[in-house]
């Protein structure tokens, strides 16, 4: 690996600032408006939730990006209100809040855009928005990244954050990627926002690939309850000077880790969760069948409970990929839970229940509140596709989160 | 409706025998063996899950019915044990089966058919249900429909049985229908067994397709929480004198009636369920869009929560319409939560939240078990397309009973 870690540093990528506020949109305190400001020769790329019904901004964003990439200079976030369903209103509050964003900056309207996340079909407080975008705009800073991954969050319990550097030819260059989610979490991007900013020049169209391959492998391979929402962004901004293009790979590379670790960190965080579950599918006809699968697992109600009650029911993980639509031969199948083998070419091998029950149950949140992983691997023999996919276990705390989120 | 219910009396199909016992197969000492016995000039018509992973019980039944639909005879239905990923052992526990009562019946093995369910990867203990075949055989009987009922059921906690009959040219015509299934149940038929029997002469081919279509706007419109089996069979056989063509609409509305009642009997009695929810689509493309969109929302965990919590979260029933995949405009949507208004061509009507929350409340399971229905509709004033599928809330209690269901 190229790159190291450096979240324990506040130096960001260079020429990016950030701010996050309070700004009274919630009923508690908590930080609910945030702000990326990025430099002069920054470019933008954008990945938007498949859902029919999406929210305005969504639309919005994705107008201003294909209008002009290559001039966005800012984005608000607001949570607390995902403004959609909202009807006319909803996309006049939009449009209100970033132009007024745009006079603070100096800039065109269509250099901002706007994301919400929080509940469906409640008018934003935009008064309360707009009277704070000042103070909002005040505090930007390149080190003020913490507060904004602290502003986009709704019911997650963790902000979630990861930066990353490298040097290339004697130059510092860095990643740093912000993300919210923890339910509804799936196939796209689901009720998740992602911001990832670059301080290095990297050309419109080859920015758009690395992004869309970064989240194929990554926000688009997690699953915290099947769901899709209104309002999911990914939103990649680079800016700062141009590298040899030989070093694109290594670009790639921090682009993926930094995609991957967001999506790992938002499926740890679903909604009740105790434990990341990592399921890699390899021997597939292809990566797409791999996934698929291992996507179909991680998604499966019957899974998720068995491995919150520490249960190796490996028959209805082995269900849950059969139900996926890929054709294989069971008795080609070779499966492991943690270490532990399961069968080996379809056939059951002998295996200690208590000592695999013990094994997941060490990767549960304990008394310190981390959790870790539950390995699941498949190999199908049958190619060489391999896809990994990340969930979490479904407790009666995510029934219980979710029967009174509004109420 | 030219049927009526019978569900009172024992008087099932004519020429039609059943019997259902414990034969120790199970810890408890619940019936957990079953058998039906049809008249000689019966036909068979099958349905199985299309899961990858298939029990060989399920290839074993649809090879029979494939080679000789019109010879079938028997099914025996053994629970505790799904007899799924046995390996070799499963399939010759499968023919040794069906060899004694074949047997004990004066038939050919070929006639009989096997259905299983319970726990996968499991041997049924065979020497158990072999050595209570002949007490099993001997109680065979017209009148015992209801012990049969009881045998098939793993976790759920009701039979489901449904007897309708109708008087055509002054013969008397009767419909049976029993069924198991409370988790697990989503796209085509998962965990579910059902047995449908009708004392009329019905060809193969008009048996089939009546059969078929009667699937799809039934055990094809649940869901329980989305996961599909490995043993999911509907096996419905007549027999018996033909009757003047002109009559086989009246047939297959019996038909579409046991079916559908049968479907919303699993989806009632889902795990840890309190209330059905119905959710009816109109004004689609087309039906298939319609059954899309409403199977989309009956499966949705956060609808589920939110309507086990009372809450009538509209947005949550919207988004899971719009990640249908089926393109429709939010302008043109009408909204309702039973009878109470929410959306109107797109726009939010004023609604009373406490109201909409206390009918919720009412179709709950109250002090004496008995759920009622939460009704979900939406039009979306494009068309005729119409469908209906049904669903349950998500309770703790799921995740308790399938935390611990093998360990």
């Amino acid at each position: 690996m190229n790159w190291f870690d450096n979240d324990d540093t506040n130096i960001t990528p260079e020429g990016f600032y950030f701010s996050g506020i309070s700004a009274g949109l919630k009923d508690s305190n908590k930080k609910d408006l945030g702000l990326i400001l990025s430099p002069a020769n920054s470019i933008c790329t954008g990945l938007f939730t498949q859902s029919t019904i999406r929210a305005s901004c969504v639309d919005l964003c994705q107008q201003r990006i294909s209008k002009s990439g290559n001039l966005i200079r800012a984005i608000l976030i607001n949570s607390g209100h995902a403004n959609a369903c909202t009807g006319d209103l909803g996309l006049r509050d939009s449009l209100k809040a970033t132009r007024e964003v745009a006079q603070l900056l100096g800039l065109n309207d269509d250099q901002v855009l706007i994301c919400s996340t929080g509940i469906i079909g409640v008018p934003i407080p935009i008064s309360n928005l707009v009277s704070n975008l000042p103070i909002l705009v005040d505090k930007l800073s390149n080190d003020n990244s913490r507060d904004i991954a602290e502003a986009i969050l709704t019911t997650d319990l963790t902000i979630k954050r990861s930066l990353i550097e490298t040097e290339i030819e004697g130059r510092r260059i860095k990643i740093l990627g912000i993300a919210k989610g923890s339910g509804m979490i799936y196939p796209n991007m689901a009720t998740m926002l992602s911001f990832l900013v670059c301080d290095i020049g990297i050309e419109k169209n080859i920015w758009d690939s690395m992004i869309k391959e970064a989240a194929q492998i990554s926000f688009n391979a997690i699953s915290v309850d099947g769901d899709m929402s209104t309002n999911d962004s990914l939103i990649a901004l680079n800016g700062g000077n141009k590298i040899d293009p030989k070093y694109l790979p290594i670009i790639k590379e921090g682009i993926n880790i930094v995609c991957q670790r967001l999506a790992k960190a938002i499926a740890r965080d679903g909604e009740g969760a105790n434990c990341l579950i990592e399921v890699r599918v390899d021997g597939a006809k292809n990566n797409f069948d791999a996934l698929k699968i291992a996507r179909k697992i991680t998604s499966s109600s019957l899974v998720k409970t068995a491995i919150h009650g520490c249960d190796p029911n490996w028959g209805r993980i082995i269900s849950a990929a059969g139900s996926s639509g890929v054709d294989f031969n069971l008795s080609d199948v070779d499966l492991f839970i943690g270490e532990y083998q399961i069968l080996n070419g379809g056939n059951l091998i002998q295996f200690d229940k208590e000592e695999i029950s013990h094994y997941i149950k060490s990767q549960m949140k304990g008394q310190y509140l981390v959790s870790d992983t539950v390995e699941i691997k498949i190999n199908l023999n049958s190619g060489k596709g391999m896809g990994r996919s990340w969930g979490c276990d479904l407790s009666k705390r995510y029934v219980e989160i979710n029967s009174e989120y509004t109420t």
